[in-house]
């Protein structure tokens, strides 16, 4: 069986259609993936030098996710798969860049499919928390709070189905400018919140 | 482990929060259902007879779904599961009572976890489609699209993960009083779109 009287177009926003994202995998055959390598992420870890190693030596892909050709109305919802690899540079687990919206009002929901880990929410102001996903649970990124998720099994991909505004827009610069106040890295085993060392007042 | 910072209130929509939803049943330790009965649907289905029947004998619960409360504002999102039982209504399959959103020009993502159904997709002008949904589908409602959830399995529940604008809004009056335009019915073992005979033009 299939949809009845479905538009040809397999990417129909205006009119409706079914985008297929595998559980296990994150990935779709109706949509690629842009992937992040390390070397996409000069700066963003503590030890930089270990990431820098990492990045000639193999230049892993950290994270994937999907970018829907969605038109960019505060109406329309963008939607998709994120696939955060595991791996560590130094003790500190890899994350995704993490990102403030540009409209910053607009929050995003994250329903998690497989894997460990934790979105790390921090406000201009600075409050901050880090909140634990596992298969099952959604994660609320509220309005005005940067998001990057975190990836701490030693094995397995972390994967999200996210859903934001699609006018939101990203602000990567900022975090990139001037990190997160916290760092989430493995300490004895345990994932461990610590101060950012090179976190940069405003 | 858990989330680190976390605010002491499990629904905090301001800071985030963590909401877990079952991928086998829908159901969450932290939010309940709100539940729709046969007999609060009544003149929906084809055959009114039957369902009054089926309403005074057991009254089945036809679908339950989560109604989180987050500030309805054009930056926040609403979440949660949808849960449509399997049954039928003479040859018609159980269905969702299907609502435009009051804030038309918003759309909304499903992604199917469990079962097999349709999302019967219709707008004002009479455009009509409807999405197939298996686990691992997302399905997008556009904006102006009158939307409703169908279960065409026997025995399987049809279990859905929604994200729409927090303010966007429920019509449910429109369809309660004109109907759509098409049907989801069986025949022979077969789902089949028909015209819907009691369809009330404008």
């Amino acid at each position: 069986m299939a949809s009845f009287n479905a538009s040809s177009n397999a990417l129909d926003f205006l009119r409706g259609c079914v985008v297929d994202f595998d559980p296990e995998t994150g990935l779709s055959k109706t949509a690629q993936t842009g992937k992040r390598r390390l070397s996409q992420m000069k700066g963003m870890f503590q030890d930089e030098a270990a990431r820098e190693e990492l990045s000639r030596h193999g230049d892993p892909v950290v994270y994937e996710f999907h970018s829907l050709p969605l038109p960019e109305t505060p109406g329309d919802l963008a939607f998709g798969c994120s696939i955060l690899n595991p791996g560590k540079v130094g003790d500190e687990y890899f994350f995704t860049k993490g990102h403030f919206h540009t409209i910053l009002d607009t929050g995003e929901v994250y329903y998690c499919l497989k894997g460990h880990g934790y979105m790390l929410l921090e406000d201009p102001q600075g409050d901050w928390s880090a909140q634990e996903l596992s298969p099952g649970k959604a994660v609320y990124v509220p309005k005005r709070y940067a998001h990057r998720s975190i990836n701490v099994s030693a094995t397995e991909q972390l994967i999200t189905f996210f859903v934001f505004r699609a006018d939101a827009g990203h602000d990567y610069g900022t975090i990139e400018t001037k990190g997160y106040r916290k760092l989430l890295v493995e300490k004895n085993g345990i994932p461990t919140i610590v101060d950012n060392p090179n976190w940069k007042r405003g």
